[in-house]
This record gives structure tokens, C-alpha cells and sequence, in this order.
């Protein structure tokens, strides 16, 4: 398996490809991991590149940051109620479309960055998610190739805020879901044909308890439907990461109490590693 | 008065200042209008240029193409029913808080482009806004110093498609705001020390026939109170665009009908110029 990743501060993240645990630097091949590497087919050329041997190891890499594995995409496209026992934890019957809602792509963080709660955010939540990272543009494609547009699939976590999410924006969800530090991505962009999207198990934990756990098999609208659904509405872009929606397990359920400050919380999907963020005020 | 503009192909537009009705080639000042220029003072840079005469006109301005006059934002920020006789014509009483969703950055067109009706779009609508652009980043500011934080205004056009908004994404409504050319914006970027936002006239035409008329002072949450209460949620990016909501008199009323192929749509806020879009097919 190979996997790409960003190291360093933020802001100044250096792209780099994890193979069989060794980091090597591919400053010489990209500037960045964004929608151009991404869309000139910049995957291929770095694994064969690596196949090659033409790649150095990046020293040090272990101790520098893990940013978010892509840059500042153009949008964070999210999908809502998209697992039905999710959809039913929140009061809601499976939906008959897909449920378009989008984060301010200043929202990313990297997937060992805190959560900063600000300030009024009592009701702060977790939603571990498959995220889709856009290779090819996407405008009007079919379902039956819609995966060739995927680059490669990473980890998301949708934080919320539900009292902002469902009673400060007249039932529009964004106000709840785009503060600084809400949209940890990563640890890594695994490409699209080292993954099968279509029973990954997904998960997560509060402070070392159990919330969520399920697999990707139970979306309502599995990932080559999203894409095909969406480009009807919205041309996605090169580079674009998308959140298919988050399965049942989280606090707004009632079953589990709202983020505090110092909870740890843990998200991951199988095969595309697990993030570790602590939850800070600010 | 002075304005910014950027003129040339979608992609490779020139920054432009106009003053007087002459055209300033600022490509000696910066590479683009856009969220570094704006934060780091660079209206002020270019106005102080063209009082000491050290800006030269570009030739043949007239001929280019009008660009939307800031480059690609983070993010198109969207405030939905800050007009009270606007919600009423929507079914809804005015907002107890502003309600937020997002564009696509991808959706931005000149004010002169076509808006492209894609396949299935039936119910498409239009709505003149008084467009606001982030100048300096805003986190939790007081109203009292929100206006600071603007660089300066424009109009959008927050282009909708009904059915999508409202029928096809479980009420979510940026699923009918954001194809290709649905929010066209300019012509001009106005330095927000040059405009009072708070009672300018905001109208549009379709076909020549009016439909909305009415005044930025009938704003619910005027410019200041708007950029406070979004602070709290969402970091507000330097070029960041704000598009603070349309009052009445858009075709989801009943009173008119939708956009059909061949419609011409103007839209204006006086002071800032007005646009010029034809719908066609696509």
C-alpha cells in the first residue's frame, strides 16, 4: 500500500509518499498534494517514481506534524443522514436524495491537530466519515464512471456543533459545522485503486469509549451515487474533498454526552489510518 | 469614485483599476485582485499609485472581457432571507438569526457571462444581492468593529434553482445554488470607504420587465451585524465573498415566471454597477 501525506507546520506542508513505512519527500515531483498534482495524474508518476527507486527518503519525517493530506481544496462538499441508523438517531427517515451541505474550507486541520471548541459550543460532536478526494472533474458523469473521477479516499471527521447546526441558522446546517479546527482530514490520501470504498469499517471513540462503528457497506448512498447525484447539481473540482455522512453513534442521539474539553477524540476507517485530536477551548 | 475590476479571458483576467472612467493596468501592483492583495492593503497601494500618476491605462479595455472582479475565494458565504417581505414571499416569517449556506467558489461568473441552465433545471430564479468582500480575517468581532473588516462591495446574483433547493437535498438549499455560472458577480469591486451599504437601491430586470426593487436599508442583519454574528461560527477569510440575501420580488413568489432559455437577467445596487446575464442552455 502506498499512501500520500502532508508533513510539517501548517502552512508549510511538504508532500510526501509513505511506502512500506518509509517516508519519501516528493518535494522534486510537486509543489503540493492538491487538484493539479491530483488531476495530471501526479499518484501515477510518484508510485512509479518509487517503483523506479528515484525517490529519497525524507529524514526526519517522523517527527514533523501530519498536516491535512491535501491542500486548501476549492470546497468541503458534506453529506447529511447518509447511514439510515444515523438518519434515525437523529430523528430523520432515510433520505430519497442526497443531503448537500458544504464547510469553509478554513476548517481543515490536520488529523493529530486539537479541536478547538470556541466559545457558546456546548453541544460539540463528532462524525467519523469516509472522505472522498476528486481526481477528474465531475460534471454530469453516470453512476458507471463516476469512481474513475476519485483520486483517493482518506479519513474525515464532520465536527458539529448541533444547537448551532439546527437552531441559530433557521435549519440550515452550515453555521454548525465550519469553525476553525472543525474538519480534521487525514492522516493519508490512499489512492483510489489500492482502496475498495464499499465495506470499510469505520469507527470511533470518545476518551477510549466506544461511539461509532460501522461499515461504509451500510451508506444509503454509496460513493459512485454520490458523485453521479451530485454532478447534476455542482461540478466538483479536481482536488475537492467530499464526506459521504457519518454512521449512527454520535451524541446528538441522546445516548452519549457532548464533547468537553480535554476529550480525545479518535476516528478512523480501515486501511485509511485513524486520527487522534484532543478537544481544547479557545 | 474608484472601482476594481479584473478584464481578460475567465482564467487569466488582469487587475484593473477604474477611476474616472479610465481603465489602470495594476499588473505592475499585484498578480490579482484577490484575498492577499485585499488583506495586505492593497487598495490603498493602488489608489495612492494613481494620485501620484504612477499607474499607466491599459489599452484596449474596453474590448476585454469583464471578469468577477475578486479571483477564486475561499469561500462564497450566503445569507437566505434577510428581507423580511422576501421571506414572507418564501412561506417564511423573518429570521430570529442569520442563516448561512455556501456556493461553490466554482459557481462564479463575470457580470456579463451567460448563466448556463443545466439539463433539468425548470424552476431557476434570480436574486440581486448586495455582495460583501472580506478584507481582513474576521473571528469573533464586535459589530462595532465589523465594518473594518470589509474590503469593499459588489453585486452578485444568487442564482437558484427551486426544486433542487427545496426538494431534492432533504432542505438543504445549497444543492439548487451552485452549478456552473450560478453566481455571477461585478462588474465592479467598490473600496467600502467609498460606499454607505446601508440604504443603497438593489433591483433587478428580466427581459426588461422589473421585479425586485428595494433598499439595502430593509436588510434584517445589515452588513456590521451580519459579519459579528458569522464570526462566532466561521473564520472569515481575507476575499472571502458574503452575499447578504435578495429581497422581494423573485419568481419563487408565483407572481413571475422562471428563467427560461433566452431570458436576459439584470441585476444592480446603485453605486455598484449593474449586470447583464442571457440564460442559455447547456
Amino acid at each position: 500500500m502506498t499512501a500520500f501525506l502532508r508533513l510539517g507546520a501548517p502552512g508549510a506542508e511538504r508532500p510526501v509518499l509513505l511506502a512500506d513505512g518509509r517516508h519519501y519527500d516528493l518535494s522534486s515531483v510537486t509543489g503540493d498534494i492538491d487538484g493539479a498534482f491530483l488531476a495530471g495524474r501526479g499518484v501515477d508518476r510518484a508510485r512509479a517514481l518509487l517503483a523506479e527507486g528515484r525517490l529519497e527518503e525524507l529524514p526526519g519525517a517522523a517527527d514533523l506534524r501530519v498536516g491535512p493530506p491535501v491542500a486548501r481544496p476549492a470546497a468541503v462538499l458534506c453529506i447529511g443522514q447518509n447511514y439510515a441508523a444515523h438518519a434515525a438517531e437523529s430523528g430523520s427517515p432515510p433520505p430519497t436524495h442526497p443531503i448537500l451541505f458544504f464547510k469553509h474550507p478554513g476548517s481543515i486541520v490536520g488529523p493529530y491537530d486539537a479541536i478547538e471548541r470556541p466559545a457558546g459550543a456546548d453541544a460539540l460532536d463528532w462524525e467519523v466519515e469516509l472522505g472522498v478526494v476528486v481526481g477528474e472533474a465531475a460534471w454530469h458523469v453516470e453512476e458507471a464512471d463516476a469512481l474513475a473521477h476519485v483520486a483517493g479516499y482518506l479519513v474525515g471527521n464532520d465536527v458539529s456543533e448541533r444547537t448551532w447546526q439546527r437552531s441559530e441558522s433557521g435549519g440550515q446546517w452550515s453555521k454548525g459545522k465550519t469553525a476553525p479546527t472543525f474538519c480534521p482530514l487525514g492522516p493519508w490520501l490512499v489512492p483510489a485503486d489500492e482502496v475498495d470504498p464499499t465495506d470499510l469499517r469505520i469507527w470511533s471513540r470518545i476518551s477510549g469509549e466506544p461511539r461509532q462503528d460501522s461499515s461504509t457497506g451500510d451508506l444509503v448512498f454509496p460513493v459512485a451515487a454520490l458523485i453521479a447525484d451530485l454532478s447534476r447539481y455542482v461540478r466538483l473540482e479536481p482536488g475537492d474533498v467530499l464526506l459521504t455522512g457519518t454512521p449512527e453513534g454520535v451524541a446528538l442521539s441522546g445516548r452519549f454526552p457532548y464533547l468537553v474539553d480535554g476529550d480525545v477524540v479518535e476516528v478512523g476507517v480501515d486501511g485509511l489510518g485513524a486520527q487522534r485530536s484532543l478537544v481544547v477551548p479557545v
